[in-house]
């Protein structure tokens, strides 16, 4: 299989993508990688290898670049001629560590959505305090959706949670305000109804202060909501361990105890880095679109791409495909 | 002034909130306490004093109950009659630390709304790092909310802030998923043109990342948003010192070094605790109706209480009235 890599986007592009890809392709003897970007560039961290291939642009999509105006006026970038390698057949996934926007863009614009699938998802696996983590769509492709919007985040949520994490019939939560049947607004009430006559575990309501102790396997919720409780969980975490980092250099005393403890520290703050999950994928277009965390270094790629690998060897796509086909014809026949 | 206070609501009740109350009637040579519930089991516990009395009542609404249908068929529920006190001018204000939803209901059919505010909104202040803390509303008073209540919850937070909590000119802050004036939904977008019309200073959108940071004095939000938001920075938290407790008794040598640092470590977990900054105002009522926090202890009602006294002491209600009078006035020219 084929992956095609924006090897200009993200905090430490392109050194730590390209170690990721050179790690990838010595593990993994299944995959081919086009890494997209600044040949002169790329070539200083790349060792040859016979199935990493570089495809040249000068152009990259910039973090602070206006996302859908970037992918239309720079059909050249990077990332633009990653997502141009799946929409031409050349590659049967990308991934990219830029712009979250502008990926989102390339992938809606570029790359295609699923026929019948009527907004794509923003899917990031995020830590639990077990380590299993658990997914939640949508974080932010799609500041509105209705209730048939989260029945099809749900079904995609279960497909990858099951084909790609292994978790056989996934728990599948309704991120809601409350666990009663009649909490939140009309979105979750009118999604609840949907939800509850799906072909998928269905749990019920979530509440978002049980989400890291592991509530479900898939976290349903619109792309506002997502996006305000996924940058909750990670400021409010930083911030804790900012103070837990105040408070452990208080004093001389302190700071010996800390020494001892360090280990045990930094595991715990790794076990709340999600980037240790993979990529976030944007769920709902015809080939796999991966989002790498921005602040990616060579073993997050490399877990994005083994993520991405997963997806393919899974035909993750197809099945959501024939899922939504199926539900759509039944949904005809009511 | 005279505060009725629910002596039977909250976890550890009556004795918590008794002994809270008989600590504020001697700090504040200026209040009078009406403890409302099961006069038996109050007088277990509190010492005469001439500035507190008891106003007997059996009936008690639960946690468990539904809060609209309680409020309607417990008529004398100690909550529902420490309201009574205030509609029939017997008390200036009332405290509750029992079923929030029940005291919201109580607030709205028994105390009423000043007229002008379409929503009250309950208002909690949340912990940030540098233990300034901030103003958040509304967590959960009306889950769905219009632009216009937005404003009256701006309006309202910055006068709250500024006449209780002593901050000149508080920042006002729009909660949204990003700081880009574009961002958001329909409801956030349109709340901006308001807020950046308003006679407050506002600040723009804040993050929910950088909320524990102090990004601003006063947060506004729709209730299912903001319930869903304070919620997941409980859950992040506690989740987080979870795991670090387990993290500090992995092995002996962190026990010991865990036992040198454990001043520290409750300090920081102290900082995080906001039932020290008082109760949740429902803002938007002819009297103040506070929530404490339902396991309140008798340092947390004794901080309800001196913060209902600086409400009541700087006419915060009357404030808020006449400041929405006045806006009224000036839609109604425009």
């Amino acid at each position: 299989m084929k992956l095609a890599i924006d090897a200009m986007g993200g905090d430490h592009a392109p050194k730590e993508i390209v170690l990721g890809a050179m790690k990838a392709v010595e593990a993994f003897s299944d995959i081919h990688i086009i890494l997209v970007g600044d040949e002169t560039k790329i070539n200083e961290h790349l060792l040859r290898h016979d199935r990493i291939t570089v495809l040249h642009t000068d152009e990259v999509i910039l973090g602070t670049d206006e996302p859908v105006r970037a992918v239309r006026r720079k059909k050249n970038a990077s990332m633009v001629l990653a997502a141009q390698q799946v929409a031409d057949g050349k590659a049967d996934a990308c991934i990219s560590a830029g712009n979250t926007g502008a990926l989102m863009a390339s992938g809606l614009f570029v790359v295609g959505r699923i026929e019948g699938i009527d907004r794509p998802a923003l899917s990031p696996t995020l830590p639990t305090i077990d380590g299993k983590g658990f997914l939640m769509l949508d974080v932010g492709a799609n500041v509105d959706a209705k209730p048939e919007h989260l029945l099809q985040y749900a079904i995609m949520g279960a497909i990858y949670c099951e084909k790609v994490r292994g978790i056989a019939n996934p728990r599948v939560g309704l991120l809601n305000i409350g666990t009663e049947e009649k909490k939140g607004n009309e979105l979750t009430r009118q999604a609840l109804e949907l939800l509850k006559n799906a072909n998928i575990n269905f749990i019920g309501n979530v509440e978002s202060r049980d989400l890291l102790e592991g509530a479900a396997d898939v976290v349903v919720t619109d792309g506002f909501t997502g996006n305000m409780v996924l940058k909750t969980i990670e400021g409010t975490a930083l911030s804790v361990f900012k103070m837990l980092k105040t408070a452990l250099t208080s004093s001389l005393k302190s700071k010996l105890a800390a020494a001892v403890l360090k280990p045990d520290l930094v595991k715990l703050k790794n076990t709340m880095d999600y980037s240790e999950y993979g990529g976030a994928g944007l769920f709902g277009l015809k080939a796999p679109v991966i989002k790498a965390h921005g602040s990616s270094n060579a073993q997050s790629i490399f877990s994005a791409i083994r993520q991405t690998r997963e997806m393919i060897e899974n035909d993750v796509t197809g099945l959501i495909e024939q899922t939504i086909k199926k539900l759509d014809t039944e949904m005809d026949k009511m």
